[in-house]
C-alpha cells in the first residue's frame, strides 16, 4: 500500500472513532423541528426531499404551502400521485407582491393555520411541511406565539419541517435543526429565466 | 383600507414592478448546472426535492450516489417504486471514513463517472442528481478537469444538480446556481439520533 493510501487510512480511521462516539451519544429517538431559511436555493426542494424520505419509510406525511398556491409546481403535480400518503395543500394565492392585499392574505395565512393545527394534533402524520410558513410570520399574518405554542403541543414523535426567509428568533430558539441556505450564485441573476424542473 | 394595509399594497407594488423586471430580463430557458454545499442541513435532501420537482413535469431523471450506498435511505426506498421514471444509483460503500480503503473507494467512484458519462451523452435525461460528488472530487477519486469537461459537454436542456461538502472552486466557476447550506443548530449535537425520516 503507498504512502497517500496508508496515510488516508490513518485518517480515516480517527474520522470513525470520533463519528462513532457522537453516534453513541446521540441516542434521542424524538419528533424534531426543522427550520430552512436564509436567501438562497434549496429551502423548499429540501423539505420536499424530506417529505419523500418520510414516504420511503411508510410515514403519513402532510404539506401545506403557506404563499405559493396559484401556481401549480412540479413538487404539488407529482405528490397528489399519492392521495393516502400525502396531504397536499397549496392555501396561498402567490407572493405577497403578487396579492399586494394584506388582509386576504392574512385571512388565507389563519385558514392555512387552522388546518395546520389539524396535522399537529394526528400522531398518524409522521412528518408536516410547513413551506414557506416563515414569510407568513416575517409579515405578521400569524401570531408567531400562537404558532409556536401549537407546534410544542404536536405528538411527540412527529416531525415539522419549517421553510422560507427570515425565520423569527423565537422560532430558530424552539427548532432542534436550523440551516441557513446563503446564495453563493444564482442563475437569474445571469439573465436565465425560472424553468420547470429547477424553480417550480 | 387601514394604515397598515395601504403601506404594504404601496411597498408590494414596487416589489412587484421590480420583480417583473428581473423575470422579463431572465429569458434564456437552458440546462443548469446547481451546486449545493457547505456544512449544513439539506444538500442532499434538496436534490431529492428536484429530482420529485422535475419528475411533477413529466422529466426523466437519473440519480448516482457517490458515496452513499451501504445503507438503504428513504429517497431510495422510494425512488426505486419509479423505475421508468428515475434510474437510481447507489454507487458508494458509505462514508469515506467507514470504509477506509482508498483504493477501492477509488476503484468505486470511477465506475460510478462512467456511469455519470452515460446520462451526461443522454438528451432524454432532463435533470441528473449527483449525490455527494464534491467529497469525490474533494479527496480526489476523480479527475476534476475531466467531471468539468463532461459536465459542460452534456446536452443543452440538462439539468445537473451537484451535491457535497467542500465543492472545489473550479467546480463553482462554471455552476449557474451554488448555494452554501451553513449549519445554524443541529439537532444530532443536542444528543437526538440520526432517525428514519428525517436524517436518511
Amino acid at each position: 500500500m503507498n504512502d497517500i493510501n496508508q496515510r488516508h487510512r490513518v485518517r480515516m480511521e480517527r474520522k470513525k472513532a470520533v463519528i462513532d462516539q457522537k453516534i453513541a451519544a446521540a441516542q434521542k429517538d424524538i419528533g424534531i423541528i426543522i427550520v430552512n431559511t436564509g436567501n438562497g436555493k434549496g429551502k423548499s426542494s429540501s423539505g420536499f426531499g424530506m417529505v419523500v424520505r418520510a414516504m420511503g419509510h411508510g410515514m403519513k406525511v402532510a404539506v401545506i404551502q403557506f404563499i405559493k398556491g396559484a401556481m401549480s409546481t412540479g413538487e404539488e403535480k407529482f405528490l397528489r400521485r399519492f392521495p393516502d400518503e400525502v396531504s397536499f395543500h397549496a392555501m396561498g394565492e402567490g407572493y405577497t407582491w403578487e396579492t399586494q392585499d394584506r388582509e386576504r392574505d392574512i385571512s388565507k395565512a389563519q385558514q392555512a393555520w387552522a388546518l395546520a393545527k389539524t396535522y399537529l394534533s394526528d400522531p398518524s402524520i409522521g412528518l408536516v411541511l410547513f413551506d414557506e410558513l416563515n414569510i407568513a410570520l416575517k409579515y405578521r399574518y400569524l401570531d408567531l406565539d400562537t404558532v409556536i405554542a401549537d407546534l410544542l403541543d404536536r405528538p411527540d414523535m412527529q416531525h415539522v419541517v419549517i421553510t422560507g426567509r427570515g425565520a423569527p428568533d423565537e422560532l430558530i430558539a424552539i427548532a432542534d435543526t436550523v440551516t441557513e441556505m446563503a446564495v453563493v450564485k444564482h442563475a437569474f441573476k445571469a439573465g436565465i429565466a425560472a424553468q420547470a424542473g429547477t424553480e417550480w
